[in-house]
């Protein structure tokens, strides 16, 4: 969606210390209950976007849709009458991390559009870095927008399209914006899925029976019992029709610059991407971060739940014993309560809570998946040490996040990022550890399996702790 | 609650294949957030029961309360106007885990009752295996029942003892009941905190500044941020007020028979009972599993969350690598989507998933804290299998579970209780393992730190493995 | 209800200035559809209390309830869950005027009690003066109370009574309880309709098929096509059940004191109760208003839509012009809007509007029913003049209300009742009106039919315009 | 809004056979609580829409909007934040009367859009007849719907125009359409009102203190204390901002065709439209209905609410008593409960009872505003016969209805209107009365004080009577 800088949720508890992936996508073609599969897989990819669900289907006579505040469970309840009412053989599902509050339904995807060659249905996982100027061209020349996402730039452009072809519309379309994009759509009776030219944002095809499945992630077939067939490619469309599948390419191919984050925080453990299991990425980078960082402890505590696999390949690789001595409450405080006398309290222990009898009177090493703002971390510190902890190394299973994304993550602003501002020496006294480390950029690397970084040409899309955007828009100074 | 067998929800696939603890209870004197501290704390306890959640609490004037269905986060939210009304300086609270649905608010507790002596309230965890025969005969003299609990018996009671003061009159009453209860109770400007003479059920005591606290686990301490004081004694019930604390015993009191099983799966593992750190005591029996049973293969994969740390103290024992070959989805998919063509969907798979890419081509061993009914690990197991695993051996951190609960732990009926109707092989057979063990009594009495289990007075209620009821009602037939 | 007069409603605009009745009641026994006959006639008994409706039906197995806030239509629409679990061959439901707030769910009845010899349910339109003094002897003999109605007496005096047989425990109960009350109660498969001894709230009999219906009014009859047999008698007890209807007497008769409010406002104008049709009764009062103190004038204009019928009787017998000087928006505005500039908008003008074109440049004559605390009266002269009125005569159906009512009408207390503290001369001025004239007791009385009030033994409870009250609690100071 | 002759509500008991007005709008420019003062004036608009509400407001810097389904009451309360979001010193606001259900929120207005010149927000009464034509070139060309109304045909004019001025755009965009319009508008700091060139629907202007009020009836001005000033002309448009109000023509002005049924039924009675009160107008309908079709009777009953003005002025023109033989329930009773035995109950009940105590054995006129459908006036008069009238003698104060509107009011198909397809002696077999009179086209314009209809260029839309519609798209077929 389009980036509001001003708008990020500074003042929410719950998200302001780590990254957010925006947006889930799920598309399926094929299958008479399709509306189901596409629930389960949205459930899935819940993690990718908690805000807001919603779906569009055909059933081969009208489009069905529903759009809803909320988990997916909460909004596709088995045997609903909202589910019911979306039968259909084709569908594509969103989930969506909202920056903007409830009364934003507005902005809730898939959109579904009736274009004068029929209807047009759109979800969209990444961000447009031209959005802005294009929207303004749009606006002086008569288009009305309705939401406030770049994602309805490019529902604009095909209506504007010259091109006869649906199809040829959403290519021309395409051809005028940059940025990150895995889309799935819905026109006439055929699903489309469509990665930008670099790959950024993942896009996976897999098959059940007949039905042909495109989806963000892998564990989204896992749950209906689906096959990976393969990864969409950097800048493919794949047109799914009762005729089979058909691959085109949208422009020439640029080279591949996978998000490095979906490893490190991003994707489910259970997900494979671009071939390469996101569970075993993780371990290797704690193996990495132990052969780079390693200190004497009695235990390596994982930060869960994201900073377990690291934390287990850490322990693997240094010998020292992996304990939970953080234990994970996984029922939501939705709201922080704040007894003005009870002072420790604070929104990590709505969360988390330190398991004393385990970590009383030892040596600690805490791993944890990255540093964004640093609050979070500082408060699981002091947890430790109140909790007992003679002494506390934390180690970063990723490099220092400088940087923000503009890739459809949603970061801070730079100045918000602790590791932009600070040396790691004054980082480890702002938390209040004993000594701190993150994992080398080259480590990263050799983690993902590479001899090191190509400084020439990276081998994934590092923005975040280099500072080195693979797209940017010359023309226009959002970035620059 | 008042168990009720025949209610018992088999069709509910989230719940029908672990035992459930069925209350949370919690009470705080003497703090002028006494309502926030509660909230804070109910959530914390969030676990021992999650369909209904209630509040009373006292300002000096008046009693304020609140009970709704769901979540604490969703009832008591920081700033709310509910928890706003609900300010006082004594508070109580309480968590229910429902076997009846949404129109049963009348049995949500705590009850709030208006006595000729001023207001009586009072929380329960537990169960009374002689509530009903008492029951009958109040009825039959005049006495109005508003709920369908067990608890409401006490209630009575109190209503009708001849004693002058609230607390004379509340252990006048408690001497006519027996089984499993530990309560909570707000009357006049005092808490009141009771255990049952074998202490089956849990309560401690706490202090945070001035104020004592009394909750069922000490987790609900450290989110507060509260110290740790001692369990409350069997037989013991303590009259917290402005004058401090004391002591009494409500009857003789008998040998402790604690809940073996809330070490093996009620409890948080962050929480001490009795003197023993949860998680340890869990790592502990995975531990002796490993000395009892071990068998050569690749990795040890825990059943998510709650065979972990079995499974770290089995990996420990056994030298064999711990790794998360099963991913938990922790966000609720309410109800269960069940396309009819992709088979192999299931309530399962809505909470976990393979790590496909680790435990392909493996010999596994899969720890679980327990079996009830059998049918969630025959899920787990074909899931494993069709990740991929070679061989999958299942190892329990229970022994076999033979016996109902009838001490407040929502338990099916002995038929339906796989280990009761089927010898272990007949059961690996079942479940489709290669091998399947489960730990010994008195290994399981060892990983308590015991010698052995004494036949003669066992250290613990361990009925449902053993069928020894430490409480019977003789006169009545209910379960003799 | 047990009146609380302190809790009245006085800052709430909308009821502020008419007296309110504070019950409906409706019964049916022998219909396979009971349940829906007895929304269809508790949607006829709307107007006897808009806050809250409950129904309890028995299915011949089994005792089903709903309670909910709102009105009938909003509970129990066509074809709903709600409905259809109600379903039933005996039903009983009541309507209710509250005076406190939404989280009083408590109090709606009907309420349904598990007693020694089954289930008990009850509804009750009415007051008991003695329910403070019982209730008081109760709870210190061990009853616990769960509403604040007077209602929940006759059910503990019920589940205490020595009587074995049900009839007989109601019968017992009664006998115990004085003031005004028509009750309908379903125990065992029976229904029981039952009037206090002075028949001071109505209840009427009828029948549909072989089905019996009890009703506080005859419009409940017409609107299921039932047919009306006669009104139940003072002290009267009808006991409905397979085989038949048996008439009892609870206690000796006493004269008959039917409120006479329920003719001049209370009661639908196409009701007819004691054999007296409430439409005529009104046009009569009305005729006998101009005898008594006709004025010339233009235009007789009435308060809508309660004014209406007398302003008709007052019309033909004055010979004036009858039109619709106030037009009513039916619309609910559920909250008042007060802009701070609009001066004159109010309360009043939410739900009335002059018709301006009609009473501009004329005299008019205005009707209304009762003035009770006089606001409403101010503001509607005010608007008459504001459109244009040249004078403004007041014309008041029912004799100054100088007196509470105690026998379930919420009224005001005594000093905020405007004709209890000014002259008529006073209270004219106090309104704006050119003129004000009230009928006269004994011209009530005639268009009653009546020669006139019996002073010794008055033919109608008339306590608010006279003071006479028809029971008092002589040993027990609430009204003395 | 779009007319969707397939869609007309059949199905609904309760707006099946009346006609139904599609729209209120009401605006206001100078106030600095033009919010509140919109909410009340929608409230007094009420009856002219009840599925819908929303509103627009401008507080000099930013556009506030809401839009809920229900009444204004219930979207609207006094306090509510909703309202309190609204704050601003202009407004806009709308009722609608929807025929497509709740997932249409869509559609209601008013609508707000960024155009490149800024935020433009349109509320709309009336029926575009070209606007499908005009939809399918917009379509075509690249502008994207987002609902299914007329209205927004304008907006996409709006935004295509080529003018630079707002205003400018909006002319150009009403000079392509063509049908019936009363238009509110806010466009920058500017509150726009405007009529269609024949006038057909009303809009008003009036004044409260310095600030200007639109709004379609000038009950909506009493409710408010605000001053009428006069009507807005046919083809004006009327701009109100900080330097004051300014008049325009958007084109030749056409004659005036206003429409005749707002008298008839759709306004309320104490209105003012084109000069003519609405009640004295319908007082006059009634005298001459009278004049030309009375019959000797005991009593002339009025079908309320809205047969009363007529009967009052059928009643006094021919000195048969007028009474209130129909008694209307107020209280909605949202679905219509069938019992299958009770064979008398029907939805007609559920709103109209008869006073049999009245019309019993009476010969009785029953006045009625119009005939749609004929299922109601069939109900009411077997509700008559069923309470004993001897003979019942229809009196309607319309023409025969016998032509659908295509100028934004709800009406069946031509094969739906029981005029257009029965004589008028059928239509009185058909619905059972004794005789039948509709008042004759000439007297109808005899009561608006013409001295009769000119055939050449009549004085009202009468489209609905006589079929002769004063707009017709010649180019499209939807109407010729």
């Amino acid at each position: 969606m389009m980036k509001r800088l001003a708008d990020l949720p500074e003042s929410d508890g719950h998200n302001q210390d780590s990254l957010q992936e925006e947006c889930a996508v799920f598309g399926i073609y094929g299958n008479s209950e399709a509306h189901l599969l596409t629930a389960l897989g949205l459930h899935a990819l819940q993690h990718r976007g908690q805000e807001a669900t919603g779906m569009v289907s055909f059933d081969g006579e009208k489009f069905n849709y529903f759009k809803g505040i909320g988990h997916v469970g909460e909004n596709f309840s088995a045997g609903s009458k909202t589910l019911n009412d979306l039968k259909g053989h084709v569908a594509i599902g969103h989930n969506r991390y909202s920056t903007t509050g409830l009364n934003e339904v507005r902005n809730i995807q898939p959109f579904l559009t009736e274009m004068g060659f029929g209807n047009f249905a759109i979800a969209h996982n990444g961000n447009l870095i031209n959005a802005e100027r294009l929207r303004t061209s749009l606006v002086e020349t008569g288009s009305l927008f309705q939401s406030t996402t770049d994602t309805e730039v490019i529902i604009h452009l095909v209506a504007r399209s010259h091109q006869n072809d649906p199809v040829g519309r959403l290519t021309e379309a395409l051809q005028q914006v940059s940025g990150a994009y895995a889309l799935v759509s819905v026109v006439d009776d055929q699903l489309i899925g469509v990665r930008d030219p670099n790959g950024i944002r993942p896009l996976i095809l897999g098959k059940l029976g007949d039905a042909y499945i495109l989806a963000s992630e892998t564990c989204a077939l896992d749950i209906i019992g689906a096959k990976f067939i393969r990864d969409i490619e950097p800048a493919e469309m794949v047109v799914i029709s009762k005729d089979g599948i058909k691959s085109h390419k949208i422009s020439t191919k640029k080279p591949s610059r996978f998000c490095i984050f979906e490893y490190i925080y991003f994707a489910r453990p259970d997900s494979s991407l671009e071939g390469r299991s996101v569970y075993q990425a993780r371990k290797d980078i704690g193996g990495e971060l132990a052969k780079e960082a390693n200190i004497a402890a009695d235990l390596v505590v994982p930060v869960p739940d994201s900073g377990v696999p690291a934390a287990l390949g850490y322990a693997q690789q240094s010998g020292i014993p992996f304990e939970l001595g953080i234990i994970r409450n996984h029922y939501v405080g939705r709201t922080f309560i704040q007894p003005t006398e009870a002072g420790r309290t604070s929104g990590v222990m709505m969360k988390h809570n330190a398991n004393s009898e385990i970590v009383a009177g030892k040596d600690i090493i805490l791993v944890d998946d990255s540093i964004v703002r640093g609050t979070t971390s500082r408060k699981i510190v002091t947890m430790m040490r109140e909790a007992g902890a003679k002494s506390v190394h934390m180690r970063i299973a990723s490099p220092p996040t400088t940087n923000p994304c503009f890739y459809g993550v949603d970061t801070p602003e730079k100045d918000k990022l602790m590791a932009a501002k600070l040396t790691i020496k004054e980082m480890c006294a702002e938390i209040g550890a004993d000594s701190l480390a993150f994992i080398s950029i080259d480590g990263l690397y050799r983690a993902m399996g590479e001899k090191a970084r190509n400084p020439d040409l990276p081998q994934f899309c590092d923005a975040c702790f280099t500072g080195e955007y693979p797209v940017i828009e010359t023309s226009y100074n959002k970035i620059a």
